[in-house]
């Protein structure tokens, strides 16, 4: 085999990695990322797409030994992590490595949080684990994008099945045979289309990955085996999925540069390529006032990836709301909003909505950057008002701050499960690290009734 | 879209179709695929690739329902599901549909017993999901074969989740609509590399198809949805996964020409391409007689996909000598054995076998057919013996009698659980159709200690 050996040396690095050789500003995004993802999971807690993946799951249920976050309910660590998994993805308003698209902590903390439940991880170990998994799913993202993903594969999906067995087996203390066949297992399970984007099936995909992963470390646990080249063997992971395989991506600069460190939070609820359209809209409206109820037409000129992905123009469902671009640009004038209450079967069926929706047209421009956009508001007067975003609130260059974070958390999680359990939630939520018990913190996500 | 509307069509026709507008025939054929199929799921259950299966999965268990075959054990049905499965196909002694080289049973019978244990569902029934299952499966795989197993994915895995859905939607009665999304389910979970050959994770792939498409049954039914063109859409199943799609194949003559009547069943455990190899060597063990032992030199002529699939020249366990049509063909020499016992990790490591191995040599040649291999053996005199295999045993062409599958259950069945449960269990395996509640044969397998 020419290709180096890729699956052996990333599990060694899995199972060998000490937790202190993490730079104290990746823990810290580590736990930025952890208080984000916990606020989506409660917050898409009450969504019908989790009430239905429920009905199907709690007849199968194993032992309860997990939280159902933002809700009543417990299950098995498997059925937890899936359910948990769909619930942060629902609203998606959580995560996102921008280099890849990739949402990170969907599959990985789902999986590890069902599984420490019980076993009294301490915190610093959890987070090491959530390090690791966002890490490696990562690295296995930007060795096969974008390529991977233009084939029309959920990158989340097949990427963070990675993450998530990686995140588990070091949970469970795997040695470095069982991580490569854990590695394994989780590469024959890598799967999810993009298709399904507009439906419940869409949110399916993270938490499978995250129940699949963890099933993976258990087999592996166990002693099923494996292939060893999972990741580089000509029918592996990389040349079956994906047209592009750099092996270096996955383990250049391994434990010296990290992918973990990079990690974005959504300030709006949705694909975060119309982002920078609600962006700029939101500011629009601040300037034109009163005058949002007199716009004639709304152009934007967008990079093409915007259009391919959100280009529904006559959206009939809330999750189809967040694929039209369409939609988001005229809520986002007319309400401001670009939250999870602006992507509600009411919103995208709301006549006002509608009118301004139909007014607004979209044209691609390939010179234009993925988090940019240029917005042009012509006014039933002929007054014409411009506004161009090169970088959206929340990218790299416009990070939300801590107070943001709590901000988002608090406006998902205080209408779930109420303002005290919220506020109780989020402060354990950023405490994480010192936790000696680092699951505790899923039984505050109980609702107050 | 210009593709036809092939899931939605297909969703429809596993819904509507009359349990007696299946011919005689093709009813006949899938209760020899169950009497083959439950045969084998008891033979392989007493492998250690299952017991590593239960040892992860035991502790996670719901409601147990279900019955693992062959075994003491009980598990919730979609556990259950998994390992029958992966006990169905651990032996690679099961089911073939020679086409796509997709063992169908696997992961549909394994999907529907599991089920419908505790449901009560008739004879009747159970074999129209059966057949059902099966024919989806096998249609899709026409679709895509063989360019997508090329690509390197394992074809029962990807195709078998499709076949364990529809099965299963079927038991539960799913309305067309369900069907779609639980096709939609199944496609976006679809998923298994070729690359896992040889290893414990080949026969997870069948377990995790039945597993997988009887979950996107359950959640369709809770009306958790998905896409309604999972196969067909530019981001579906059918061009993500593959560069051919014959959507002719899928909807073509439905429900008048039945792939689920084209089904084989194995005679050797192992891959249905060294069969032709097995099956000339063991005629010419008659021929030589005592001067097996004195073969100077072993010349197979195969299809060229016979030394892809089944090159190993060194094979270390019991399951990589079923990728070695040279230790294969030795064993098939030197004892006549082509059954689970040829495939060993001792009959791997027997000396007279790897010296005899190591004499066998193999040029491939396209115009062989797949099932047909030309022998010559050259003897230490200089004597020269040869066979030409045109149908190797178990094709279509020379396929097993009612009576050798009866022979062939008995000897897996009867090491594991005895010979009169073995007896007990063949009788009530070929009376499926007649029975009031089918799944009650399953507490048939447990051992008779």
């Amino acid at each position: 085999m020419s290709a180096p050996e890729v699956t052996g040396r990333l599990a060694a690095w899995i199972v060998d990695l000490r937790p202190d050789a993490i730079p104290a500003s990746v823990r810290r995004e580590a736990v930025r990322t952890f208080v984000n993802w916990l606020g989506c999971a409660v917050g898409g807690a009450s969504h019908e797409t989790v009430d239905r993946a429920l009905a199907a799951v709690r007849p199968l249920s194993g032992p309860r030994s997990a939280q159902v976050l933002g809700r009543a309910e417990r299950l098995d660590p498997l059925h937890a992590a899936l359910v948990n998994g769909i619930a942060s993805h629902v609203l998606d308003y959580d995560d996102t490595h921008l280099k890849t698209i990739i949402h990170p902590a969907g599959p990985v903390a789902s999986a590890i949080l069902a599984v420490a439940e019980g076993r009294a991880v301490g915190g610093a170990d959890f987070l090491t684990a959530l390090t690791v998994g966002i890490e490696v799913e990562c690295r296995i993202g930007n060795a096969v994008y974008p390529e991977h993903y233009d084939r029309g594969w959920h990158i989340t999906g097949t990427a963070g099945v990675f993450g998530a067995a990686a995140a588990t087996g070091r949970l469970l203390g795997l040695d470095a045979r069982r991580m490569t066949w854990a590695l394994g297992l989780a590469a024959t399970q890598a799967s999810g289309l993009r298709e399904m984007f507009g439906t419940m099936t869409k949110s399916f995909h993270p938490g499978r990955a995250a129940q699949n992963g963890a099933m993976a470390a258990f087999l592996a646990e166990a002693g099923f085996d494996s292939s060893e080249h999972a990741i580089e063997a000509p029918r592996g992971f990389a040349r079956v999925l994906s047209t592009k395989q750099d092996y270096g991506a996955i383990l250049g600069g391994l434990g010296e540069h990290w992918e973990a460190g990079l990690n974005s939070y959504k300030p709006f609820a949705c694909g975060i390529v119309i982002h920078p359209a609600i962006d700029g809209c939101r500011q629009l409206r601040e300037v034109l006032g009163d005058r949002v109820g007199a716009i004639r037409s709304v152009a934007l000129r967008t990079h093409p990836l915007v259009l391919e992905l959100t280009g529904k123009t006559t959206p009939q469902t809330g999750l189809e709301g967040k694929f039209s671009v369409y939609h988001a640009a005229a809520t986002a004038l007319l309400r401001g909003e670009g939250g999870p209450e602006a992507f509600t079967d009411d919103r995208v069926q709301d006549p006002a909505i509608i009118a301004l929706r139909e007014r607004v047209g979209a044209t691609t421009d390939p010179e234009i950057a993925e988090d940019a956009v240029h917005i042009t508001v012509t006014l039933d007067d002929g007054t014409i008002v411009e506004r161009r975003i090169d970088h959206a609130i929340g990218s790299l260059e416009r990070p939300l701050s801590d107070d943001d974070l709590s901000a988002k958390f608090r406006g998902q999680a205080a209408a779930v499960i109420g303002d005290q359990a919220a506020e109780a939630l989020l402060d354990a939520a950023w405490r994480i690290e010192s936790t000696d018990d680092a699951a505790s913190i899923a039984a505050l996500s109980v609702p107050d009734r």
